[in-house]
């Protein structure tokens, strides 16, 4: 096992590493801007260095400043967290080169998947379900009215590059389509470098379910069960729960079995997600994409599980045979306690003058911040993920809506009147709901 | 299901018991000393009622108060908690009397165990092996030295109605067992009202492991686990670990069975707990006691199980059906935070200026106390319950030790020192420990 490990990362996921790596005995080292010098996951770990200004170009995202911090200290290997560095085949590289260990699949492996017409092309080969769509890059509107006249609409039109739904855009018709298309090369140009444009089959009322899955050394490909992360504003995942209430045990069993061929197509190591959209009703689902890292939502999959999967994740990078025996129990939801106005999620940066956690059975928080800190305008306003447990999902509401109660946070605006909301909302009680959700509740 | 259920209790399992109820929907209603009212859990009640003075013979152990305030709420239903009347069949029988619900089990079943020479007598009938000893009682030291002569050193004395470690003496000749006699004869006249004593032989480098049972209303009791209570100082538990690290699966098969048959053979209903001391070295186990309520170590068992133990005790009590599948996976271990000096154990009260909780990935905490509180005299010094959940014992060790490390607390003195440091002890972390492990730690 390493005996130090550098985390690139900051806020919740940060201190969430550093948890495990303090408990495994491994000296945890810290990376942090001069904005978060006074966070917990820096007081908490063995090490910190200072790698810069606030603005994450100059400290998270600086490659060298990263590097330069993992010599200085030692690290034998960096964990990247989610976000940032975590999919960044680039750097990914660069660590190996200076001789360390990389937390988190090959570079190849990253590559593969980071185009998303590259891992359609991949999956459908790889026989998972993918939705009707262009195996090829589409470059103007005139091969992609021609595309979409093909597939059929409504089409959801998505650069190859883009993510977190940058660019993504539904087109009903042929006048919709060209202002889709649009915005979507003008995001490819903004981001991605490539003006790559993919068309896809669009699913109405559809749910988003993704599958963890874990890449073991021997080369099996474990899938730990699936994440309903249907709840969702401007394409952005709020509250995530396993089980899927809207999946029935057959579509499960595919699903899992899909997403691990999904998985050994790319060699896999360490933790991934396939994410998947479901038709409900026909209980059927396509591939959507893969991620090829840690996700914000895994503690709903270690709650229902009893596995650390960042403790898996160190112990496959340091080429440990890892036995897993992940079969789910219970229910498990999580909420995503944001620093915005609860009505229409802006940000809402500020000084944080409370903050108490709710604690006690089935509670479980993650958070980033403690009385005292400044939640800055810098980084994604991720504050804490408060999860709850249930042996039911009626268990799991239940205490869910005592501990959103039961969290105090003052001085940032923050979402939990909303998660209060949608956990007195019929259509998530009853379990029936769809990524419209959120929309239908502020429209 | 009730509508409304009063807790006769204080502190941390009064707030826990509260959760599941608001979590429930039920309305619960708290009663708290004058000494109490500030105390999360009587906010955290939907109502709360005042019932007297600091001192509990005039409020928590007065019955007329309690069952006034239980009347003028229009509660349906009484939860007492562990301590205070949850093992009192007279007080249990008044709630009855009074139209209510008594959320435990029969008074007769409380009677039956609540004598340790009948309880004996009982196991012995129903096939749960017992140790060599007395099955009427001793009155005399003449007959309790013919007895031990019988028995063979060394013997334990003990008084019928004790609990608690109150009165219990190990004799290993003659000129001990005087002495003994005299100090449980002693502790039954000051506590217990009859001079019952009974002698069994002793078991040297006992483990205390104790079965979780669960008596359903179609007359099925579950057995759902162990729990390892060894870590004890003056015969009290401080740290309990679930599964024993020291029995083999054949040995806890035989436990648990013996378990059930012993709720069978008193017909229970409910929650409770039978209690064995068991020979490692011979993977041999008796009888020693059972309890007839909620233990304060019941959140290793729910961690291990995923069963909300409150919740199934409210739904028996209910005569609801319940339906549990309690296969225990992976490892829990709980620490007691008294506010007590980590040294020799002595109550340290105080005003609480500081108080963070740890949180996190397999963190439980069930407190009694926030910062502004203050810890009194007047109760038991435990000021909250930190509980781990690990894939294996080896994970939950590590997480102990942040968790220790992270929890903060200023104004009383608190044992968090002696968490840490048996955290590291070799026989601790070994899993080859004894009821004696503390005792060794303080010589």
């Amino acid at each position: 096992m390493f005996e130090s490990v550098l985390v690139a990362n900051r806020g919740e996921i940060a201190r969430r590493i550093i948890r495990t790596l303090n408990e495994m005995g491994i000296r945890s080292i810290a990376v942090h801007s001069e904005a978060d010098a006074d966070l917990p996951f820096v007081r908490e770990a063995v090490e910190s260095v200072n790698i810069g200004p606030a603005n994450p170009a100059q400290s998270y995202l600086d490659q060298a400043q990263v590097l330069a911090a993992a010599r200085a200290t030692g690290a034998q290997a960096i964990h990247p967290g989610y976000g940032f560095f975590s999919e960044n085949a680039e750097f990914a590289r660069a660590v190996m080169a200076a001789g360390l260990t990389w937390i988190g699949p090959s570079p190849e492996a990253i590559v593969q998947m980071g185009d998303k017409i590259n891992a359609r092309n991949l999956m459908e080969t790889a026989g998972v379900p993918v939705a009707a769509g262009t195996r090829e890059p589409v470059t103007t509107i005139e091969e992609a009215t021609k595309a979409a006249a093909k597939i059929g609409y409504p089409v959801m039109v998505k650069t190859a590059g883009g993510g977190g739904g940058i660019g993504m855009g539904v087109a009903h018709d042929e006048g919709t389509l060209a202002k889709a298309f649009d915005q979507a090369s003008r995001a490819a140009a903004r981001f991605g470098g490539t003006a790559a444009i993919l068309l896809e089959r669009y699913i109405e009322r559809a749910r988003h379910v993704e599958v963890q899955i874990l890449g073991l050394n021997d080369g099996r490909v474990l899938a730990l069960g699936e994440r309903d992360c249907s709840v969702q504003r401007r394409h952005q995942k709020v509250v995530e729960e396993s089980p899927s209430p809207g999946i029935t045990p057959e579509l499960r069993e595919r699903m899992l079995a899909a997403a691990a061929r999904a998985g050994a197509a790319v060699n896999y190591r360490g933790a991934g997600t396939v994410e998947c959209l479901v038709d409900a009703d026909a209980q059927d689902f396509v591939f959507l994409e893969m991620n090829t890292r840690l996700q914000v939502e895994h503690p709903v999959t270690e709650l229902v599980t009893g596995v650390d999967l960042v403790a898996a994740q160190l112990r496959i990078a340091a080429g440990e045979d890892v036995d897993i025996d992940a079969t789910p129990r219970g229910h498990a939801i999580e909420f995503r306690v944001y620093a915005e106005d609860p009505k229409r999620f802006l940000p809402g940066p500020g000084h944080v003058t409370a903050w108490v956690e709710p604690s006690g059975e089935g509670v479980r928080v993650d958070s980033g911040y403690e009385a005292g800190n400044t939640v800055t305008p810098f980084y994604d306003p991720l504050m804490a993920k408060l999860c709850v447990y249930g042996a039911t999902r009626a268990e799991a509401i239940e205490r869910g809506r005592a501990a959103v109660a039961g969290f105090t946070i003052s001085g940032p605006k923050h979402n939990l009147p909303f998660c209060a909301e949608l956990l007195d909302h019929p259509e998530f009680v009853s379990g029936d709901y769809d990524t419209g959700l959120v929309s239908r509740m502020r429209s």
